[in-house]
């Protein structure tokens, strides 16, 4: 995995085959699968890439179909689905082997203005004062740091037992600070694939704070069976963003997580869902 | 629009083309466009009608494209995308005029038992101790019973100026409760093919509530852009179910809704998020 914020921009910038048709490396891993996080960000970067401005990217939503083969290059194939006058959408096919890996459909629209409103930010304590995430639980911290250098990720609170966050509303909470470790280049894309990029860490970890288990808990497997985010607006992946989950139900050998994502100064930037197996099968 | 449950179940049993080729019917309609949950729920019956059991449908995501035209048929040509040991995923382009208005991917599961837990049903005042929709706004009756008599819908409480919702945790909010207005049929295809319908009403609508706009207020032609439901317990659409709502964001000429479901005793049936444009354009 990118084990610096250069490392993760060179990952989440494709070689281009063809027109419509791109290339994503594969960065140095132990992990045995590819990280759904780097195929989702390639995948919206792929779509970017066929889309002009002034047209930027509202929403994505996507499936996991089979587990991503880490020792050789993804193929995205991106299909216009829609060229028009406010809107664009783009469908974007991974694929390794000759099978597809992953579906992506991303729409795009032109700035307008509107009606505004936000959900206010929960009151949480600063980055500074939470903990990284590398010293929150049993990670192996070598392995961590080789994995997931690229990114700062500071546990906050959540609602396990023995947890900071009430129960009330929500059987299972969980709250993040996440941002790049270092600083990406400005453009808008390089920032929304970095964020897309890291949208997919600690977001299944949710459903299982009820239970009180951990994504490395013996006999856990985690899958992401899908992943739909909506941009509200613009942000930057290397400030701080608190990634502020609750997750409704876990039924069916599957859990849904849902989460609000508010930039330091309390502006919800996006809003993120994910359904995944949390038990100890394989999505295939 | 299906005056009655009959016609409702009427046009959710599309005609067969050709192995995974559909056609649904229209019902009769001075709607200018076709009604959202009715391309959403056909898709959804097309999809189903590619799967074999055991498998069921566990989430889908979709965008709307292009307006449905109310005076022709719509074709549903469905894709295998993945048939797998336990999981299935199926895509569904609906097309009217050679063009595509509506993609759909569903993804279909394996029953199988897991961690399990949900959200708390919300207190609430029982179905009976509510008024129903069409008494409760300045909708021409008439009109009302013409296009909506199928469903039953009953405005719980919302967030707007001199409502009983609280804005302490959300600006938006909005609760329903609905059902189809007679007993469907039992099996669970014609369960969740209605509800699918039905969960395209009242939606939308909550993201104008702090702005205390009605769907039908002047200038307003709000027009759905994508549309994702998870199904977590089998339920009945026939009996009441709770359409809890709230708006956690508008922005950019667009708002997001996002809902809880719940079954009369309290059983969290599903989770559903919509994107919408919420001005008076047209999402082309």
């Amino acid at each position: 995995m990118p084990s610096s914020v250069e490392e993760l921009v060179e990952l989440l910038d494709l070689e281009v085959i063809e027109d419509n048709l791109f290339r994503g490396r594969q960065p140095d891993t132990q992990m045995q699968r590819v990280f759904g996080g780097q195929v989702l960000a390639q995948s919206l970067v792929a779509a970017v890439r066929t889309v002009q401005a002034p047209f930027t990217c509202h929403s994505l939503h996507s499936y996991f179909l089979r587990p991503g083969d880490t020792k050789v290059p993804i193929i995205y194939d991106v299909e216009a689905i829609r060229d028009g006058r406010s809107f664009c959408t783009r469908r974007v096919a991974a694929r390794q082997h000759g099978r597809p890996i992953f579906f992506l459909t991303a729409n795009f629209q032109k700035a307008e203005e509107g009606l505004e409103h936000q959900d206010r930010m929960p009151e949480v304590p600063s980055p500074e004062e939470c903990a990284p995430a590398v010293d929150s639980d049993s990670t192996d911290k070598q392995r961590w740091l080789r994995e997931w250098a690229a990114l700062d990720v500071r546990l906050v609170a959540d609602s396990r037992e023995g947890g900071t966050l009430d129960t009330t509303d929500h059987a299972a909470r969980s709250q993040w600070w996440i941002r790049a470790s270092s600083t990406l280049p400005d453009d808008p894309v390089s920032q929304l694939a970095a964020f897309t990029y890291a949208s997919d860490m600690t977001l299944l970890p949710a459903t299982l704070v009820p239970h009180n288990l951990y994504i490395r808990s013996p006999g856990m497997q985690p899958v992401s069976l899908d992943h739909s985010i909506w941009f509200h607006r613009p942000f930057r992946a290397d400030e701080w963003w608190l990634y502020d989950q609750v997750s409704p139900s876990a039924s069916g050998g599957r859990g849904l997580a849902l989460a609000r994502i508010f930039s330091q100064d309390g502006v919800l930037v996006a809003s993120v869902a994910q359904e995944g197996l949390i038990g100890a099968r394989t999505a295939t």
